[in-house]
């Protein structure tokens, strides 16, 4: 097999980039280790940024989110027992809107099919040679591949095979806290989200659709799901949520699980002509819904940097790719990492350290300027910084 | 002796509490452990906000600074080796003024004695009596005097004899570094203020007059001014003030020393009729220059509220000031906190926490709502929150 650029990963990242390429007239072929349907049905991100959004209309791929997404105007910032609204529409002209990660992919992954271009789902035995470049792997049949390209994209993930490749440095921060996430039946309580701020740890409140909620509790990083009974998680979801004139909604949990929480950030993202993108490259924590938002802008910047290359052979702006990337990237894990601090209890946590948490929010929550800040972030910064 | 409010020092809050009392018409004595000259030298803070000069001169005090103070219309935050401007005063509309903390106490002094009202230098063997209350010391001819009053206001630092007589909680935080800061003889080498993020440490670039320049450099807080000879200093300020078409002026070193940084706050700032205010309720780092500003504020409030109280018999006001007070300290413990963190080198960051601390110093001064929030901050919120 031979084509010009080889994508590894059929998350957000791999599939985007794919169909960019296919766009530009670009060839690629897409390689992903599990099958179609755990790829759709894997639940994650749920927030889309405002340059995600317009991004995913512009490549023709946004039909159903346009009908099944719920664009969202401002969310809550709970502390204090009441909710501070951050207007994001009012102060930035932009909105968000909750739709599920899986429900991008199965669009992309439709837009691909529709297409007729190469997805290999469930290949195994990947290797990566980013010099050559070469891929080599064994297909769903069991037939032994060699993929031949031009360039590689590295779209899959944090454990994938793709970042061991790239000889980097590795910026990583691990943070003392955890989340249980649920889905649950059960609509939900508020019409946005709310990130709440309590002495007993922090909690978010989002929703999937009309009818499914997914919530979210801070737990000791080494808390295991057995122990959380659905009982205890309403209970603990009730206290931190709590605030007058609100009612949590509950229902059958659905699905529950706990995911550390972590900074990485691989530099430089590149490595020959290999070309990390998304999760593969850096990680973000989840406070600031930036993890799939980031993946698209890489894949972004390497379309475009791919299309300069093979429609004028220019190599600047591939040169230019981690840099590029990068400087949005740590804007993304500052935001994270601020959001994160200022919501959640760290264990070695004083008085102090609580005063300014909620000095802090209810500066960011009263004044404009620093409304606008969080705003800004929070809607999505342009896809190029 | 007998008065309406007796206050306990004679720094900018205790002198102001006492001209805006007596603007008022409410009576006051003022005590003071040093000589009039030792108060008028004490070198200390040397940035007005906005709202601080409104007031001295509302209150009739500014004649002379304002001949002699120099407003400034930004700062520059100096990383990757340039400066990166914050445009104070394009961005609010309002200005800081650079004019020494001892300048303030002189002027007020000098408007104390044209009074003809009371004000004792060289007291000592003060006590207080939050509840009856009263007062006692022995005054500079070394005779014991009794003060009554029907308030006392406790302006006498951080190291004073009214704090400890508050039965309050007293949140503190103690920063891993100190500040050495030296006075040269030197012309400023910047017209504006330069914060320096450097990965030797902090240096701040800041002057008093036209041939005198104050500058900083963070320092470990075990470190000694013996430790410091002038030719290290001007070295060590050499390094992290670089920037391209910059050049550090240096001269005489005048005096130098070294301050540790730390954060308090006194919750309440109140014991039955003694009222904390200034340094002797709050310690903020000197990075956010808030110290005296937030002295001004309280000493505002407290002037307001006894005004109400002596005027139509309210105690509304009075029993508010310690929560009206805090509402304008925690923003300012935070702000400081905040610029601490963003331009200091801690002992135990990592490379992670330095790329944060390089993205929120980018983002800051290339986004105009991030920028708007710091030069809000920094040019001084409203006396009253």
């Amino acid at each position: 097999m031979r084509t010009q650029v080889a994508i590894v990963g059929a998350g957000p990242a791999g599939l985007m980039l794919a169909h960019l390429l296919w766009l530009g007239g670009i060839d690629s072929v897409v390689l992903e280790l599990r099958g179609r349907e755990h790829v759709e049905r894997r639940v994650r991100a749920g927030v889309l940024e405002h340059p995600t959004v317009e991004l995913l209309r512009e490549a023709g791929v946004a039909d159903r989110l346009d009908r099944e997404g719920m664009p969202h105007h401002g969310i809550s910032l709970r502390f204090d027992g009441a909710d501070h609204r951050v207007a994001l529409t009012e102060l930035t002209g932009k909105t968000i809107t909750v739709y599920g990660q899986q429900e991008v992919v199965k669009d992309l992954i439709a837009a691909r099919v529709a297409a007729g271009e190469p997805l290999h789902f469930e290949v195994s035995g990947v290797t990566v040679d980013p010099a050559t470049p070469l891929i080599t792997f064994t297909d769903a049949e069991g037939a032994e591949q060699r993929l031949e390209c031009d360039f590689i994209a590295g779209c899959d993930g944090s454990h994938g095979v793709c970042a061991p490749r790239v000889d980097a440095t590795v910026h990583k921060h691990e943070y003392p806290f955890a989340w249980l996430g649920v889905l649950a039946m059960a609509p939900p309580s508020h019409s946005e989200l709310i990130y709440a701020y309590h002495e007993r740890g922090f909690a978010l409140h989002s929703m999937r659709t009309p009818e499914i909620t997914r919530l979210y509790l801070q737990v000791a990083p080494d808390q295991r799901v057995e122990d959380w009974s659905d009982a205890r998680i309403w209970d603990e979801l009730g206290h931190r949520l709590s605030a007058d004139g609100f009612t949590l909604a509950t229902g059958p949990i659905l699905e529950k699980g706990i995911t550390t929480m972590r900074s990485v950030v691989t530099e430089p993202m590149r490595q020959d002509k290999l070309f990390l993108a998304g999760d593969a490259a850096h990680i973000v924590p989840p406070t600031g819904a930036k993890g799939m938002n980031l993946a698209i802008a890489d894949v972004w910047v390497l379309a475009e940097a791919l299309g300069a290359y093979f429609r004028e052979g220019r190599r600047d702006l591939l040169d230019a790719y981690s840099d590029t990337c990068l400087r949005r990237v740590w804007r993304a894990e500052h935001f994270s990492w601020w959001m994160t601090s200022m919501l959640h209890q760290a264990p070695d946590a004083d008085a102090f350290a609580r005063k300014l948490q909620l000095a802090q929010l209810r500066y960011v929550t009263t004044s404009e300027p620093a409304a606008t800040s969080l705003a800004e972030n929070y809607v999505g910064l342009p896809l190029q910084l």
